[in-house]
């Protein structure tokens, strides 16, 4: 019996939630979301940390880009839409709690592949310097483009 | 004047929390807590994520060995401390937006490392093999030790 033989027995799943046993493994979190950790293929550099909705994976696995949900803007966010700096995705891994996401991508776009919106390499550029309460966070990575030129063009 | 002269002029801090700009800085979320990504110093591969919340940050600055805070148990989760499997940390970073720490770590208590509690290298050991609904998660990775052995020893 086909799925339209019967309304009442199609499946609950509302049209913009994708179908799939791998998405329900996931252990999305009490708004739906599970944190992402984006890794670049080639260096190995942990280059952003973001959030996906079930859409957003579905997407990110679908076209082999990286697909986000953007919390502040509460919509789908195609990593690159603006700036041109597009994840292409080789590999989606989950961790052993079934609550996290990690992405092995190129960063496309630039070159040396810029992932975050200061126009850096990676989004993790501030290191902490120093001991105790005098310790301080140290930017220690270069701006590879002027940001101003990233999304204004 | 000491801080000691009048009382009425010493800071608000309750003694469970360290004082320090560069823990200000972080922007906790609404639970006091922080997303952490450690990744291990020689590979780069990405061994796992947890969560942090001030007193396990300022901690993990002043050890050098990486402390969580363990969300379930609701306490700090000084890493390896059932299993020997402690993360000696060399690095402490925060992203751009300040609410995403990444830790370079070694991880210690057994060669090769391990830092998942199943008994492998890393967390993230399942990877998405096939296309579409019928995509599934696959353990791609082995078991260096067995749990029991971790945990029962």
């Amino acid at each position: 019996m086909s799925a339209d033989a019967n309304p009442a027995e199609r499946p609950a799943t509302l049209p913009t939630q994708p179908a799939g046993a791998w998405l329900d493994a996931v252990r999305w979190d009490a708004d739906g979301l599970v944190p992402v950790i984006a890794q670049e293929q080639g260096s190995g550099d942990v280059l952003m940390f973001a959030w996906m909705n079930r859409e957003a994976l579905a997407l990110t696995a679908e076209l082999g880009r990286a697909v986000y949900y953007s919390r502040s803007r509460q919509r789908l966010w195609r990593k690159g839409e603006e700036s041109g700096h597009v994840q292409q995705v080789h590999e989606i891994r989950l961790d052993c709690d079934q609550d996290v996401v990690l992405l092995k991508v190129t960063q496309l776009g630039h070159e040396p592949g810029i992932a975050c919106h200061t126009g850096r390499h990676a989004c993790f550029f501030q290191r902490l310097e120093g001991q105790g309460a005098e310790a301080q966070w140290q930017t220690v990575e270069p701006v590879l483009k002027d940001p101003e030129t990233i999304y204004n063009r």
